[in-house]
């Protein structure tokens, strides 16, 4: 008996769909043509059956806000459709369930290979229309027959995205560490290494059609003194110029930051300014990537999102939320607020800053107790909730509330658009796009996870993190 | 020509109220029978004409709202009936303007008189009827004329909320000096003037029918050493015992705390262990004091006010905001989903913790770039939009989903409450108590702050922080 | 060939230690009478040798030293006698390499059983006289042979401090999880479990000789509303109460407090309020117990340590350092002024508060990059440092000094404890107990983590994190 | 009678000296002749005097420590020479009593004038020989007779450092506020007088022979909204181009960052990337200044220091201490280690990076409940205390160890210098300039605070914060 996956109940029309038990409504099958029939299946006929529940409530919904936001002057299809375009890329290793030093609880069901993998998304993004991309880590995703793996990924609309290289575990392969460090460290055999891995990274994506590179390094120091700061950053910034100049012409390179963790003392590139500085120092497709986790306390996030798309240098976004540290909780769980202010300054530069191009845009989050897909379901609704908010946002008031120094009007404006409850436009973009109106819903009504545990098993266990 | 005072344009319909000058709509006379009268004309009269503007809009809004909470199973009557019977105190030296270390930039019309000040809590209160009180702090607020003074209030329907003490800063009057502590000082003599110093607070609170005293402290250190730690708690206590003592009988004592400023290494009541362990060496009438900016960065202060509550012990409750410290910004203006996480915490609480007594609330925000009334009234929106929010909660839907461990619905059920758009059931509970359906709008409309600083002069300043 | 385990060279005697190739100088057997044996070498024999390379630099110094302490009204002799009986259990888990969420990189010659565990605190303890003491955590330690494991104990001059329960990762035998928490879950059978398994653990150490038993729970959640706080506090208290109950009547119970990790919303002991909250619950013998990495950002923890001492419930300390989290860096690595400054309080408090029972401490460090034995030794090292320290701080020169409210001196004289250099007190109170005059140096000199390695191999896992 | 300033009891030697009641050892006074004998005495006669006291304890002292350190291979006399080369800045709104937004605790004897300013710094600089400048702050300290001034000045060996303008608060003759900011303004006539102004700075600054010019805003804004990111740094970058191009050919500029305060939303320049980006915007001649306290918790500060010194660009550095935010505490009275890892990485810089110019050195503190000199002089020991541990770093053996990936050894060779006792090499260095052993034991033998007192009152007040 599946004991974990119960249903939601927070909606009362949900609540009708608790499954008692296991009843499968359609066969997944992990062979390829059969998958992508299911797919369509879940696509066109399932989905307009799922819908069909919820509709009469939705459509009323729908139009009183839609009338409500016309008469402020709100564009409202411009915002269904600006809704429809925003495509998120999966991380292929949010798929399984996370942990922490401590130990990890497995999840049951998990995908075992990349086929699986991609079938996630497929699930993820047939439900959401919102997911329709894939970030691979190599060497964790390695595909063996690139052929099949585009063609699957094609099959259910997924592009694939940046390519993630990992260098901060050590591989059997190696006869070296990079416990010190691996594009920073001292030792250049070392560092070779770890710009070879990055250029086999290349190699991958090209087969498969990415064409962006995103770099992060766990490199840094744990004690006072371990690391010579300067040269470290030296050594980081040669051997990203090395990666920079093997990337094909029409490739970005994207430096992440982070201030601490895996190394607690200090990191190599430990925030926007270092990263900016080692973006520069590459060329003009390399950019800056900004994770939401990997800040100190208090940062004020959206003002380095501002201050990067004025520089045109804002190349990805990865979403998630913490409390804390870089805790990888679901997208808005915890401050949608500044998830809102944030998109806030994302909107206002995709609009005013023509030299940022648009960014790559990820989740980057851990699944440590949720079902990874409904945590990722989650975590695409707050996305769309936060963008939609912000789209509302009364840009030409809030300028002009902005220069006659009107405090109080401009907050206000901010909070008027952050208070709408934008849900329904989220439902008619999907409806309108024929995935689901209720992405967690259905995929509980749909018996999911019970699909996947028949077809996987209880104890897969899903390679990366 | 008064520049600052612009109006609002957030709300399309708002706009159109844009006053271009100052044209009095009604005559502010601080002799009290007149401004009685004033008053009584912005309960009726003129709230009413105002709200003749926004009705149209406000019903239908309403409505739906209402009715698709009903089907939810919400009794939306019982949501409206105690929104209007929140009472949120507010603190005389919010009325003012205040500042920073750095300076201070005055407002105008800013209350010069303790008369002024219950003036503008009357203004607010007649605008939301959610600040039908007002917390004095001695001595910057002592009656001359105790009568008249009450009298004014009852006019206004406003009570004296709880009173509160300051010790840390020295009076003309002394010839000691709080410069290292008060009642945690090393010298008895200075313990016994901050400890007298109480006792006349709770004099002129009996004096004005308030039945409860907020202790404050400053004391603390700023650097390793000057301190005995264990001293200065003992004399803390001791001096709390002290002034308990001295309470009537039917008194409650709130005891704040705060992990650091004005003091920069220590404050002897650091944090809500602290204050909890000197209430309970108090006795039954001694009880923490939460603010919301006296908190360790990250600090989960939800917890904390369910903790406090489950042992009976959570006295008081002061809202702001902030983003880096002590910040005292406008309420919700920062992190509007963790107020409406304490929210929740207090609403079960409150249903659940017979032995807790109904919170004492204030807001205890500084007002340093806007209008202090319209700081405040954003302030209160924000914190009955929190109270709302956590009032639709699925109480029920959540305990079972916490049972059957299922997170992924937990979150579904909170965030279901907290994307509701909730401000048509506070203009709605505004409405039926013959408040403004849109307090700020009505605010600028009525070109309250030229009326004030007609009345009051551009330069006054407002007695306090 | 062993690459890692370099020499040291900070100071010019030891650079001339540097082994060019591993000698062994002790044979290492682990078979129990040959062990005993080669540790009775290294107690006397060896050391001497090691020492009388460094007894000529140490003399002069200590001398020096000490007659300038003696001026200023020192006792040394007592000073070193406290520093000759201060004992620190080393945890079982700590002798192998830790790791982060990211990964591990494992240590060569890893102890691979418990009886390597207790063999490797039989080294840092020769070489230090500092570390008389295990702390085993269960179930990883599980002796198979409880006679012969106290023997090797005995041997060795090692105690069995607290034992530790871990119901934090699920164990084979079980059959439900700890997913959702241990002694806080809403599953009164998972409760049970955990219960179980910590009266388990007292089993363990009443045979080992133990007389107390630490608690630290993970049980916490990772979003708002996946717990009820109220329940949870509740349900933990009632488990804690039960194993209370169940301990023999002269063991003592510790409860630990962590803010976050591994839950990264709310942890159900949150902060020392609670502990305490929970300790007092409990009866006489349950206490706080202090881990310095487990609060949030900028917590006074000296404060705490007062305060607790002052309640007579500080029952144990866990020492590390940290810059962001739980980094569980090496003690006095990154903040040796605040170790200095909870040092005082603790030496204040074994002073003046007879009601506190001597507190057990214990280092809680992780050591993912330096050998785990190296690590430990400069832990020790340091605690030891900031106890001569704070055993130098002219107490009745500073309680006069704070009582004449001179911030200036009280600076000067904790500074001038501080700021002196007392590590010759330290090589005198190893010299004196038989001990090595620099343990690192001569743990380098001595080959001996190549010899572990000979013996174990190079791969060996230590159980544990 | 006098009470506050109580003398030093920390060294037995010192408390002898302990004065019972003031005996004016020196007569003071303000007219600038007889102040300059005065000091000429301090600077000769009387230091003498003070010296002898204290030299018999000082000289072997000194003389056993270089002996150990020459063996080690230190080249003591380099770092004495070092040592007496170093000389900090001392702002002019140091001199008096700070305070908190809470209020402020005047001290007694404050200086009243820009001479008094200038008096005080040339009490502290003939005690240390370390404060040989004063940095100015318009227009609290525009000068009325220059000559006099720059005489006075000279008189004492005092240089004018950078220059510091002041638009965080309006001044009378303004009439336009900068309420919501400065250079940033969305006003370009409030942007016109913050530039004008610091041209104004500028021209005080080239009278009196300073050559740099100390930009710190506190523009920003306090709610989310408030401010338009982009275009506030737009704003503030034209205008510092601007001031930048008006400074004389052989002026720099420093550009100074905080992340929040006086604003607690956002504050224009809140990194040194921020800070880095304008200077580079500006030119060769623009560097950003490093305030310790202007950094959010847990900030690396060492490593950003590094990295600008790599980029050519650490232009000014500001000492002082803080536990919680820009808390302004005596330098090394917190994080001392930290401190000395700062100093470590500005050694390293001084020695490899010879496109970085030489860093203008300040104390920015605020003195709260101190006598401001006697937090000076602490100040001071505590700076020069890092800087001679940093001196002694091996920093060969340090960069063979890290070479070597060797983190043990790394952190030895840094605590072996962190753990030296320093002091005998700073009282040598002030012995051999002529300057006191003992500065603060001096400063109240000699009764330096109550002939301030009699000179210039109790109830003076400082000009400035």
């Amino acid at each position: 008996m599946v004991e974990w996956p119960t249903p939601l109940s927070a909606n009362p029309s949900l609540q009708q769909q608790r499954p008692v038990d296991v009843v499968p409504l359609i066969e997944f099958d992990i062979s390829l043509p059969s998958f992508k029939k299911m797919e369509m299946k879940l696509n066109a006929e399932i989905l307009n059956e799922q819908n069909s529940r919820f509709i009469e409530t939705h459509k009323p919904e729908y139009h009183f806000l839609a009338q409500s936001l016309e008469k402020k002057g709100v564009q409202v299809n411009d915002v269904i459709k600006k809704l429809q375009e925003l495509q998120v890329a999966i991380p292929s290793w949010a798929l399984g369930a996370g942990g922490t030093r401590f130990g990890r609880f497995s999840y049951q069901g998990e995908p075992a290979s990349l086929e699986n993998k991609i079938s996630d998304v497929g699930i993820i993004h047939a439900l959401t229309n919102t997911a329709g991309a894939i970030s691979l880590h190599i060497p964790w995703d390695i595909p063996k027959d690139y052929n099949a793996i585009k063609e699957l990924a094609a099959s259910l609309d997924i592009k694939f995205d940046a390519v993630n290289s990992n260098t901060f575990q050590d591989q059997p392969s190696m006869n070296k560490s990079y416990r010190f460090g691996s594009l920073c460290n001292t030792d250049s055999s070392v560092r070779e290494i770890a710009i070879q891995h990055n250029l086999e990274v290349i190699d991958t994506g090209k087969k498969l059609g990415s064409n962006s590179l995103t770099v992060w390094l766990a490199d840094g120091s744990n004690f006072p003194g371990q690391q010579n700061f300067q040269e470290a950053l030296q050594n980081t910034k040669e051997s990203l110029k090395h990666i920079y100049k093997s990337m094909p012409d029409d490739w970005k390179l994207f430096i992440e930051y982070k201030p601490y963790e895996p190394n607690f003392y200090s990191t190599v590139i430990q925030d926007w300014g270092t990263s900016l500085m080692l973006a520069e120092g590459c060329g003009q497709r390399a950019y800056t990537l900004v994770d939401l986790g990997h800040h100190l306390p208090n940062t004020n996030i959206e003002q380095i999102v501002a201050t990067l798309m004025m520089k045109g240098k804002l190349g990805g976004f990865h979403f998630n939320d913490s409390k804390y540290g870089d805790d990888d909780l679901t997208v808005g769980s915890v401050k949608p607020y500044a998830l809102f202010l944030i998109w806030n300054e994302l909107v206002y530069g995709m609009e005013n800053n023509p030299n940022n191009p648009s960014p790559a845009w990820m989740i980057d989050a851990s699944h440590n107790i949720k079902d990874p897909l409904e945590d990722l379901l989650q975590s695409l609704e707050a996305i769309q909730i936060a963008y939609a908010q912000a789209l509302l946002v009364d840009q030409k008031g809030l300028q002009e509330a902005q220069k006659q120094q009107d405090a109080t009007l401009c907050q206000e404006i901010l909070q008027d658009a952050y208070r709408t409850d934008v849900r329904p436009l989220l439902r008619e973009a999907r409806l309108c796009s024929s995935a689901a109106i209720e992405p967690i819903a259905s995929y509980r009504s749909l018996n999911i996870r019970n699909q996947l545990i028949k077809e996987r098993g209880l104890h897969t266990v899903a390679s990366g993190l």
